[in-house]
């Protein structure tokens, strides 16, 4: 599992808390009686009483000495965890190793109602929507990650994505709400209250969080790097990052794409609402700079630490990293 | 979060990996619509499709110069997830973390349909039983986390656990299901076949797999270490553990709680059995030996470095750490 050509990572501390959240209480409701192994002890069970819910678990890696000047916040996408960023499905360094190696303190967190973070499987869900679980189908379809109909650009056609272990990466799936925006987008605040300011590299849903969050807080955030963001939805002409830079990154095969060029059209508005108002947008569609095949899932594709490596340099240019 | 008394931490390796499960198909399910977001596009979502279900997250940190001589596997127990062994609950240093500073190579895992593991929200569960969420108060009586009903052997009846943190620690409890021990072991089993040799340090119920496991594998495994195993449950008068040593571990309170001296009669029984089989069993009470407040979650308790370091001196007797 290790190559004797990397070298060791040095860390100061590692660890995790669960962040945010609420205390629920249930009352009134009916004794249960459960088996906890097939020769168990019958044992009675009461549901009434007190959950938490709504909280964010964050797992953190602090280099001994880092070279970022501020933490690295990692915010996943929908439908996934923050298992996203740790070893591909094929079992290469991720981005979160990645920045970890070049020195960025690393926070890396599941949104709430995903992963460690929990789920309250109550009689009464807090929620007014049910959990939504996608098809391996549907994920290569919407992450692009077969890179379909002819959508690649360049000359080979091939997907960065490691499809022999696609699934691999359908075991990192996860159930999601859609009716959850407000907790998480609260646990996010929070964590940017705790250990802020800081660098966010949000993917996809991530995105919406991390501008939504920026704006609200921008003396907390340095900066922002919009991988591929979902939904970057612009009522007005103008928005103020107040002065925080950002970067939004593209990956291959969007054009022909059903569903994509509405999402890349979005992101188009939103920069350009970001650069009425006088704020800083940078843009990087990695075909147009001759990197080809790139999925959705930019931080698991073959060339996903190229990609970390363009983010850390454009980090440094913001005066970020030294 | 960073005590500059404490010294670095040197990994040559950080990761993650699911391993086991199966994957599973839907069939003739009815289009759904989803928004992904309050402003978001509806999208129209097709359950049918392949699913992965049953696997198991496993996360590892390897240190730079191991002194353990195999890898020490992480197994936590019922209604929880491998967070358990993570910081505490109020911040300090827990079992993983010490296990990596002393030396040993761990893998940390989350069971089969907890936390990062993943859960199938689908139409038709492939489990024959509902999820169930323990309430604090449950969790607060099961662990004995408060010491209550004065089974406090120690003078002044002093909880070990951090109850000024307990919603935090409520923030970790999971839903589980009771009908899923047949995967949970299989993906166990595939872990010990993929990095055993190994030694396994296995919580309540994580006792119970750890223990069947072993005895399938017995050249995968070095030791088990059992703390507070819920459940060995022992049908025949001897039982085989293949030379394989065993260490118990119980904390405080348990004879004068309403469960626990049941449960404590249990593991008598089996360590007899195991012994009868001319096995070796270690049993440490830690009152025995003047050690007093213990929980169910030693892991968590205020001395659990202690608790951690009576292990690795164990261990270390066994030939397995120098």
């Amino acid at each position: 599992m290790c190559s004797p050509s990397i070298p060791a990572l040095s860390l100061s501390d590692l660890g995790s808390f669960h962040i945010g959240g609420r205390e629920i209480e249930l009352r009134g409701q009916a004794l249960q009686t459960h088996r906890y192994a097939a020769t168990g002890i019958p044992t009675v069970f009461d549901p009434n009483g007190r959950y938490l819910v709504e909280q964010m678990y964050v797992q953190y890696f602090i280099p001994s000495q880092p070279r970022g000047h501020v933490p690295l916040l990692l915010w996943h996408g929908g439908g996934m965890t923050g298992v996203n960023y740790e070893k591909t499905p094929d079992g290469r360094e991720g981005w979160l190793n990645a920045f970890l190696r070049l020195g960025w303190p690393v926070y890396n967190s599941d949104a709430v109602e995903r992963g460690r973070s929990g789920w309250p499987a109550l009689p009464e869900s807090p929620w007014s929507t049910e959990p939504v679980l996608m098809p391996l189908e549907h994920a290569v379809s919407r992450f692009r990650l077969a890179q379909q109909g002819g959508s690649v650009t360049d000359a080979d056609g091939v997907s960065q994505f490691p499809l022999g272990d696609l699934a691999q990466f359908g075991k990192q799936l996860s159930p999601r709400w859609t009716s959850t925006d407000a907790p998480t987008l609260d646990a996010y605040r929070l964590l940017l209250k705790r250990v802020g300011p800081a660098v966010i590299v949000a993917h996809s849903q991530g995105g919406t969080f991390a501008i939504q969050a920026a704006r609200e807080l921008p003396e907390l955030v340095r900066a922002v790097v919009l991988v591929e963001p979902a939904n970057p939805e612009v009522e007005e002409a103008t928005v103020d990052m107040h002065g925080i830079p950002l970067l939004m990154i593209y990956g291959d095969g969007i054009e022909r794409d059903a569903r994509w060029p509405r999402i890349r059209e979005k992101g188009r508005v939103f920069a350009d609402a970001v650069t009425q108002a006088g704020g800083s947008v940078d843009v990087l569609d990695l075909p147009a700079v001759g990197i080809y095949g790139n999925t959705h899932m930019l931080m698991m594709d073959f060339n996903n630490l190229d990609i970390a490596a363009l983010i850390n340099t454009w980090l440094t240019k913001r005066g970020l990293y030294s």
